[in-house]
């Protein structure tokens, strides 16, 4: 029973989602098709590599997962195929495959582009026919040849220990931040920018409504939030606003909250 | 062939929906799954419960309707398995199961939430197992422990025979009212606050483009329209906005539209 | 394995299409479902058409497309069942099916509207059952009533020779027109209203970033971008605005770029 995800910058007005499933179900009859999301910002390999590493290891082993991000469409960047964990990742070769791009099983095949394609609409002409095809058992020899090197990787974000960045904001205004909680430093206080959050918490009702909380996402990095609000707006936080975790003695006489 | 419906106020910009879904399609391969709605408002519990109390009879017997707007997620609130009217029912015990609520064959089981789930996303990791186990055949009795009790109820919404209120405004800006058409007056002029809107007709056609109507709705109220138009930004109306339906008689002289 | 596609414009937040999908599932046990878009403006007959028109053909023979952009609900306009070039279509008679109303080998049937159905819901009550059916095997004669006649269709947009107009602007602001590439005349220049694009390039990486272009569409027409931006907002079009393709020596010496 596979199933293809779909991933793309699309969004849902228009007709380029419903094309590429049109031409899933032509070259793979009663497939599953799952939209991953279609409103990654037009363009943004960094928010569809973030939702597509959160995502691909929750459906089943032999999933295809078509990631149509893709503004070098129509130049020279490779279209891959690939398969790492049991998966089948079908992508442009621009770092969207970041995620899972260092994994040491990983296999990459370099899809061929016919000469009467479109320039501008690989999704439905390249990815989709490739994907629909090892959803129902081709193989990789078969839709692609072998690509030497490595995959397109994205700039790493460097950090500090105990600090790092809001890296998404999702649709409650949380903030989703790249700090992995210290378990040798359960007691240190989270800070945003130049807001005192706390202490990691557990959940939202460990706070009263309207207060802000640091707790462990369900991604698994911390995360920030205001109970029954939008911590992004409320602390005026954006992608790439600062998160350092503290050493509650460390931090000494200078803990004072805004 | 079971049916898994998903309503939720995640939206779909995030990866949250599709982490549910391959959840459910992990444990319960090839499985149809319906979107009901992402876009209910953040903890909209009222407006879930709306949206399900007109959809889920739609789907056929043996459906599981699974509902995660759970703005109490990793408190106390009981996680429910339900079943009543041949239709399974997975969600928070906080009045999104209203319209089901009081089903005189309705049982219900409570979920076990173990210590290693996320406590921030129930959905994907206590209801949506517990939904694709269902929609496989589990039975109630292997997912969860009969609740004593009765499940939580929304505030109802009293109001004197002949009036009501709105209670949803859709995309078109169309008002659904939970004023029942009265068989024994359909004579009745029905208002909108101060705006007298008229007596009942069939359907838009029975006005001008841009007049007002009242008409019984699809969901089984009255409803308020403006042909071609928005009723909610014309007349001003949110949920919540009173309306009447006046005996003509009654309404004597006093009928003047605004 | 029949598809049945839902082009609608209802948007996403409410039940409207989740009721339509219930409905096609309980007449139609394990279908496949695929959304081709909810966001049409409302009442928007001539987006539906062009999203229709892009789309149908890419999905299987046999898939049934049922179109609901239907502002006549409840008034005497037919509600039509559409066999042509190994698909069916399932819409009210105003236009939407504009794409297809000209092929030779189409036959209409009329669908029967019975008494007791919403008046303001067809989409639900008459064309979802009528689809569903039609996906499972049933003729077309035992749906409804052949109809005589021809199809409601668009209003024609003429043009001079060499001239067009933007019919669509999608997600990311491109412009898509109805001009068709003149093969004798490869070297013409295309403008729209007082902006010169230039000549027709191949694809985005043609020009840097930040730069317009026009080039041959994934739907087979002309369409005018901004590489990495938004025509739309770029140039200040909008649905209706004017594209010509001048011969680049019938422009002679008034060619300045603004």
């Amino acid at each position: 029973m596979p199933v293809i995800t779909l991933l793309t910058d699309f969004g849902t007005a228009d007709s380029y989602v419903a094309e590429m499933k049109g031409v899933l179900l032509s070259h793979a009859p009663g497939i599953t098709l799952v939209d991953l999301s279609h409103q990654v910002p037009a363009g943004g390999i960094r928010t569809a590599a973030y939702l597509l590493g959160r995502t691909w290891h929750r459906f089943p082993g032999g999933s295809v997962h078509l990631v149509v991000v893709d503004p070098g469409v129509g130049t020279a960047r490779p279209a891959l195929a690939v398969h790492t964990g049991g998966h089948f990742f079908v992508a442009p070769d621009n770092g969207v495959l970041d995620p899972v791009a260092a994994r040491d099983d990983l296999q990459a095949f370099r899809l061929p582009v016919a000469p009467d394609v479109s320039a501008t609409f690989h999704g439905r002409d390249v990815f989709a026919p490739a994907a629909a095809l090892l959803a129902t058992g081709a193989s990789l020899q078969s839709v692609g040849t072998r690509m030497a090197g490595t995959l397109e990787r994205l700039t790493p974000r460097e950090h500090e220990p105990g600090t790092g960045e809001v890296v998404h904001i999702d649709r409650f205004g949380n903030l989703v931040t790249d700090l992995v909680p210290d378990p040798d430093n359960p007691d240190g206080l989270i800070w945003l920018e130049g807001h005192l959050i706390g202490p990691v918490k557990s959940t939202f009702a460990d706070v009263r409504p309207g207060e802000r909380l640091a707790y462990l996402g369900s991604g698994g990095t911390l995360e920030i939030a205001v109970r029954d609000g939008s911590a992004a707006r409320v602390l005026g936080a954006a992608v790439g606003s600062a998160v350092r975790n503290i050493d509650r003695a460390a931090a000494g006489g200078g803990v004072v909250e805004d």
